[in-house]
């Protein structure tokens, strides 16, 4: 942690300030420049955090030296992590993944079908919701258990990967039974009870930015699983929210290059939130694996007029299997597989 | 609802359209303009919210005419709603209302000891949180149900409401012991699992708009509440995120006007979070209380730099009382009162 | 400057390191704590600034210690700034000073009709633009210098400042002839040609902050031309881009007291932009005053529907003239005065 | 343009609208819903954009039909534009184009030497500003004519097209004898001024989006430049201000297939500034290509702990030359050439 003192800060605020790093068990180092006295504080940045060093006299500003997670960072681990989602299929080597299925489960059949459909194009991990987080108290709100059924008998016919959201803390064990992987969505990503219920368990666990989350706060989040003892985490490029309204979220193609240099966490973008139209998630998926992403989640339906939810965004199973055609051929030339 | 077909559309696509409102019991009215054909659907827009129109082929874009929240809108009441938090004590009013004390509940005597400063001043409510959500997993996270009894404790003694957060539906019981008014902060407020629990009770509930919610995203959240039957709903401007880092959030002082011109519902402006700094918190809370807001939400504290959170952000008693006489000048300035 | 290494960085790459501050005559103080090595550079920062530390090897990142503007800093000036606009009229004061008048200059009878109006109100300066930038191309683009010709009579008829916006540096011995103050609009807020050309004048400039300008590039923009030697500067809130949609920009009303600690100059907020809704400029106004601006600029029009620009967020004169009343109530509960 | 009435709207209110439509030439389609009356205008829209519905009594909403660009958009032009920059040099069609060199031109000798690695790694055209739009007063402003002369030269010896930015309306004849493009940066995106001088000449403009402009924005100052007479416009994607601190700006991907959808301009993404960091510029360089882009602008310079201005984002050549390759590879594998 640095300190910088205002110019007219005294002798004596400096010295209660070095008291203070004393009585914590820190080191300060302090540097007299020509217009600011600057105080380094030595030893685990940690202690420091909750201290409030801006408040104290004379204080003109703080500013941390570390990054605040430890277990996500390169630096605690330089290999790329390797999540496995269930027998054979992996996250985060050469190999991409895509997940690939309606936004809502609607029913067995329908499910079956499209799954069948972006299985046969590349899909090794099917997608849908049981429990739908809607910004309306009056839309669907999925099947719930119901869903959950339909998805785990999909998967294991298909002998597909399976991912649903996961929106209370208290259905957990419910969920435990029916998926492979756990889905904490952008409006929960700082829902620190979610969180830490996940971390308390083994089964992966796929964790989406939120919209106004920076990727510092997005790997603070995931630092909440693994410091519960769940190493299992992917990461999840949606969109964030700006200004622009010509689409839904402004997809941060930026932030894979960046988690990629920070952290040894796999991370999926999902170009169909990213967006919210599905005449753009072709080239937003096309430039996701270009810049380096272990993987893509898009919607798929087979009669988007008639989808319960996400509708606009999602594709349509033709272009889909165009699509990953596409994304292999992009993969190759980054030197990466789509199988 | 309003869809505006692309120059291209064909008459067939019209017609496709125009089916699809009448399998829906809606009436379509075609306005055919130079450039472009307009179809406004005639009947209950809720039946085509999930409908994706934007997919139909020959749609350009489609626009709703109504608002998605109704409990919560001026044109469902329009008097003000008027929220008892606790017998005499009342948010909504000509009275405002001003809710103190530390971030962070840390013991009985320090919280006994700053709530009787801030009632002194002028304080009803008094805030304190005992499960903290906080953005690392290594700081501190509350004391729990310790501390929600000191707050009932220090609530009674000196006749004050009492507000805490909750952050998990699986503490509401526990909760409702303890205090007068649920908080549901700004990483919750589309925790949906966390709304309905809160909406099935009748205990008033603090609402704070989440950090990337728009206007309409925060009433539809109380939306939520109100939809399933308790009407006891604050609303609460904490500041969003924007690209400004001179300050912690963006305090938006728009939204103040806004609510009272959409909703019946009282809000409350918390210039603590909005600022992040307590040099700027008299200014904002000054300028809330002219805008019109109906109370404050400010973090207190006898010596920050000893504050297990938000030390930065916290005023001291002192300073605290100063600026409630200041906020009793601005109030009556405006027309409002603040006893 | 502050540069913090990587933990990998090696002898050789610090040796790289304060080698070139050896070159720029200055001196590097190194920490080594147990998980970085921090440098500190003391001596003139400018010099700095131009050197990308960032690329050197081994570098993690680099902080800068002083801000980087100079002339408009608190620390250069200590007391408020006073700039006189006219004989009489200065800003920056105990007094807080109006500006007021239509959007663009439609004409020498409406200007002087609304005029007349809103210096009886309490206005002591008139607005009014000649050369409007417009978003559109075929959208109205301003009287030109007959828009200032009248304005000139108007604010001489009735002694009142005359300010419009200058939006070409060609344009500036024209517009010297006319006003009395220049403005600067938010979309040139960085139009450097432009800052230089007002800097080199003596004449007061009001600066209005870009949509996506922090207030450090705000004061940036101000110290452009305070180094020129003009330093009649005064600074406008206007709103900022954010991803709200309610209102048509996010007034930043923590700006206010930011700019305060940190600058000597004054500032005005302008709640028509800053709302984009009349209905809203009120509740604004007030907020401003009592957050501690120095002045106001309102929009105001006799007849909104026939307005050739901004009417939605224009006030009629009745509305204005009862706002002013509730602005000196306002004024007076924070110690200040509007005559 | 559609107008929303409020519930409470008045026959009489309704009149005043429908007459309103009638002095204007247009006529009003009045629909009346259970809950709204929904009034369509029919006729050209541009009419109706500079009257302010929003002020007549009685109305909610309006909302437009039509986009406000006509010029640039896809209806005006259904095939892609392509442009000539020099003589065998065109941008728009199926080759893609790279524009490299400094940030700044900072002497003859090196930038022959940075143009002659560039050129042989692939790119045509060669950048490099004269003319610096610094946020600092203090910072290096460009060597001004000198560093035109040097780009002409450099440009004529090596059979690049040259492109530098304008920055000021009285500069265009000099530039005109030294540059083939003019490059209007983020900061001028709105400076009408400019858009104008360029607007009436013929020669290739580069537009860069603002850092706070939405897509239609941009749009609509290229309609300036179109509106003029000159139709030779490059748009650039550059990367936007939002929340995200990890990256000097927000690359925003999506804007290339929305533009692509919305207009017949090419677009070009400049990955340098869209990141601020050369570590990643490689991974967004790719993304860029594989989401559908006409070219990139790249800075290189041989020296970057040297470089006079953004150091921190400039590849070396030998880096720059190891991206061409991978683009290549990319560009083939979307169906597009990088010869």
């Amino acid at each position: 942690m640095i300190v910088i003192l205002r110019p007219d800060a005294t002798e004596e605020q400096l010295r209660h300030i070095v008291e203070k790093a004393d009585k914590l068990g820190l080191t300060a180092h302090v540097s007299r420049g020509v217009e600011r006295t600057i105080i380094g504080f030595i030893g685990p940045e940690d202690i420091l955090r909750v201290t409030p060093l801006e408040v104290f006299p004379g204080v003109e500003s703080v500013m941390p030296v570390l990054a605040p997670y430890k277990l996500v960072s390169r630096e605690f681990q330089k290999e790329d992590s390797v999540v496995e989602l269930k027998k054979g299929i992996e996250i985060g080597g050469k190999n991409l993944q895509i997940m690939a299925g309606p936004c809502s489960i609607e029913g067995y059949d329908s499910l079956l079908s499209v799954a069948k459909k972006v299985k046969a194009a590349g899909a090794n991990i099917l997608r849908g919701g049981a429990f739908k987080p809607r910004t309306s108290p009056y839309d669907f709100q999925g099947l719930g258990e119901e869903g959950l059924k339909y998805i785990k008998e999909v998967g294991a016919e298909l002998e597909m990967a399976t991912i649903a959201e996961l929106i209370d803390p208290r259905d957990i064990e419910l969920m435990d039974k029916y998926v492979d992987v756990y889905q904490i969505g952008a409006r929960n990503m700082q829902n620190f009870a979610l969180l830490k219920e996940v971390g308390a368990t083994k089964k992966p666990v796929m964790l989406k930015r939120g919209m106004s989350a920076t990727i510092k706060d997005l790997l603070m989040s995931a630092e909440y699983i693994l410091s519960k003892g769940n190493f299992n985490v992917i990461l999840c490029e949606r969109g964030i929210r700006t200004f622009e309204t010509a689409t839904r979220n402004t997809l941060d193609i930026n932030a894979v290059p960046v988690v990629k240099q920070l952290s040894h966490l796999p991370i999926v973008v999902d170009p169909s939130h990213g967006t919210g139209r599905w005449g753009l998630v072709g080239s937003i998926a096309r430039a996701a694996v270009a810049a380096g992403c272990d993987g893509l989640m898009i919607e798929v339906h087979e009669n988007p007029e008639e989808a319960l939810s996400d509708g606009a965004q999602s594709l349509v199973p033709e272009n889909f299997t165009a699509l990953v055609k596409e994304l292999r051929a992009v993969a190759r030339a980054v030197g990466r597989e789509l199988l």
